[in-house]
């Protein structure tokens, strides 16, 4: 129902979606043409493209006061609607239209910046995380200004260029904006559900500290016939110190890691034991042999619930064709941890720094150099948008949603939650197969219609939600 | 003495070697400014470029034959000078015009193929190894068919672009053109001396094999917090392997890889005493910390007497600036080791991935391909012809050198000894901190002009040595 108590989906507005399907994947493609790679200076322009671009569409469906906030890195895009009243709740949509890069170029199908549909899926950087996804929401918005000239609810827009880099001109701005950003719950649409009949609520998300490893040997590149066996390769000195971060039942070695753990409870390994995820989902979907983790843990608590270190990339000395025999002046790593509630984020990187310093051997040198870091977000299941959300879900796919954390992160999200006070609703769309960050990302566009659908249909339930509790403008 | 008696030092060959000396420089310019990297396919018109310019420079100072001999990898060039006389000995002069990859490029002071004059020093990549001390034995004979018109002793020259590649093209020529190539003794000047002042004749070049290892996970890159700490990852997987290929005691731990090896003779390790360079010496030379190596052996036995494992190079993963969250479908490490005699060079590689594939976890696969091997070098001390060489540096240097083993690898010289049955003089006149296959490759160009006229003091100490034991052209 909306405000008046009417049904939103109404066969008007039904026959609008069914009638801009077309429309509304040309105006995708013609988004996800544009190379927006936040972490790679040459595309700069592109990402401020990209950032236009969205503005343009913003306006044209008749959001307002759009605007292009320049920072020190991205713009941010923000947009609203705001003629539901002051007793209609306010929903912030928050998304990103920075992507990841999309090395190795030559594993891609299709070339990434050129949409390729294959069956029901659109292939392209961006596709599902987050052009696709977040575009979903303005589709929405697109419909039920086209067919009614109005939103039952307060909208306001968040889009930032810098999530695959940190966040950190939005984590700069949003502290300071937040009586611009007041809203009653925050809506993400950046994570995956199970399977594309089977929607799935994100209630946690790990928090993040990236950084890289430097192991400093010789003051520059020697021949390995002429020094090797005499100097301590640097390749070979990294390789030992990364091998002694985890130990032989697959935690994380690094004293005090998990010292501010809490034992999952309970009630939540029996949640999560209700995720139908396990050993053969996973070899299925990776294609790895076995699986790998933490000894006394399923699965899905591995990748949701506990704290991991990854090496997410490496190099030394001579990486090209052919061979060289050299002793490289040093070796890197790249490492990021994914972090629990109550794990210090800032504390990791001084903590790995100083496990590595005290087991390195004195004929090299190793620095660890913090990137970026950001505690976890834990979203409480009882309040009534959660269960706003999942009717929602249940209403367009006819199934009642899963409630999991998950192992991903969404720094910002902590910061949504620290400066507005709002309970935030990961309500994603995509799929565990749509290679984000990987080759041939993807959309599946069933459910990229679908995800319009659930955009209008929380918007009824959040009014549903408001009227029962009361707490419409609060 | 030529075989006339007549000293060949006389006035007008040394007055001509004064005034030759910036023509020499200039025309070594020349041929260093040919980027002729043979790894890299992109070069190989370059490299052919190089062996066009040394053909014509060969035939215009007076040698004979000149031919470039086209392969299946990049061209042999081939020279000779015959008419000393059948009662004459005949020397082979090897050497190879190909040069390493310049990587890290942005670590050169002045461009890799822009020779620059700095004090002293010509930098250049193919300074030292080898066009520089090839360049000395072309412009050896020049002066003496200038001043002369003839040479004391025949003169062969073989000349290839595939030493950094591992010389296959020449070892299959070599065996079958053993008439062609008869000679008494072959000459090899691409090793270095110890220091400016002090010469030094290398009997023993270890052996070499090289090849790759690669640690495969899942079936295409992953994100790594939807899959971190459920999945092995190939860079922690590689890692962990590659730690284990050493031991605490600096020993290669790989079960076999010793099995072969004899240990050091008394006599062999008071000669290797008497090799004036220490820990001290390394880490001025090298810039580490620290020394490191097989416990039990000094510095000197660890670079030429032992065998080695090396790192050369490693990756996997995300590797660009900034980050990205990736678990990678699999991480590869380029490995060498150096061998000393009665070491298998066949054998390394089946014996590494035996190895691995036993230590390996059931959560990744890894395969060891071999890229190149080539058994050690040893030569006899005790032959006339070394005590000519010895004779030839201690005229021109008023040094004794000092003999030693060397860590390096010359594949080819194998080859040279088995198919011509004929002693090497491995007589460099590089020296250590040369930067070879490293930034800021550089040239001593006092020790050049000194290396033609040892190349000139060798053809007489090889007529005298003829003289003495009566072999002239045996």
């Amino acid at each position: 129902m909306n405000r008046n108590g009417n049904a939103i989906f109404d066969s008007s507005l039904d026959t609008y979606l069914q009638n801009a399907q077309k429309n509304q994947l040309d105006e995708l493609s013609d988004w996800l043409r544009i190379p927006s790679v936040s972490t790679l200076p040459q595309h700069k322009a592109d990402v401020e493209r990209a950032a236009e671009w969205l503005a343009r569409k913003m306006t044209s469906v008749g959001l307002q006061n759009v605007e292009i906030i320049p920072t020190a890195g991205h713009p941010i895009v923000y947009a609203d609607w705001l003629h539901a009243g002051d007793d209609a709740p306010t929903v912030l949509v928050y998304g990103h239209y920075d992507v990841q890069p999309v090395d190795p170029e030559e594993m891609w199908i299709s070339p990434p910046f050129e949409p390729t549909l294959r069956g029901d899926d659109l292939f392209a950087r961006g596709a599902s995380d987050d052009k696709g996804q977040l575009f979903a929401h303005v589709a929405a918005i697109e419909a039920l200004l086209a067919t009614s000239g109005a939103l039952p609810l307060n909208v306001k827009f968040l889009v930032e260029g810098e999530e695959e880099v940190g966040s950190q001109a939005l984590a700069d701005y949003l502290p300071s904006e937040t009586e611009k950003l007041a809203a009653d719950v925050c809506l993400i649409s950046d994570t995956h559900i199970l399977a594309p009949d089977q929607p799935l609520i994100i209630y946690g998300l790990r928090g993040i500290w990236a950084g890289e490893i430097t192991v400093r040997g010789p003051s520059q590149d020697l021949h390995s016939g002429m020094f090797g066996g005499a100097v301590h390769n640097p390749n070979q000195a990294l390789s030992a110190l990364l091998a002694r971060l985890h130990d032989s039942a697959g935690r994380v070695a690094v004293p005090g890691f998990y010292e501010d753990v809490q034992p999952l409870t309970v009630n939540e390994r029996t949640a999560l034991a209700q995720v139908p995820y396990g050993e053969a989902e996973l070899l299925q979907e990776t294609g790895v042999p076995a699986a790998w983790g933490e000894e006394g843990f399923t699965i899905t608590e591995r990748i949701g619930a506990r704290p991991t270190l990854e090496i997410n990339g490496m190099w030394g000395g001579f990486i090209g064709d052919g061979f060289k025999t050299v002793i490289p002046e040093e070796a890197c790593a790249k490492v990021s941890c994914r972090l629990v509630p109550d794990q210090q984020s800032s504390a990791i990187g001084p903590m790995i720094e100083r496990f590595l310093k005290q087991i390195a051997p004195p004929t090299i040198e190793v620095v660890v150099n913090t990137l970026q870091h950001a505690p976890a977000t834990v979203v409480p299941l009882d309040v009534p948008e959660m269960q706003a959300a999942s009717r929602a879900y249940n209403r367009v796919f006819g199934v009642e949603p899963v409630f999991s954390r998950e192992g991903g992160s969404i720094p910002i999200a902590t910061v949504v939650q620290e400066s507005l006070a709002i309970p935030i609703l990961f309500m994603g769309f995509g799929l565990p197969d749509d290679n984000l960050h990987a080759p041939n990302e993807k959309l599946h566009l069933p459910n990229f219609y679908r995800g319009i659908r659930v955009g209008i249909a929380l918007m009824e339930e959040l009014i549903s939600s408001c009227l029962q509790c009361g707490n419409g403008a609060e």
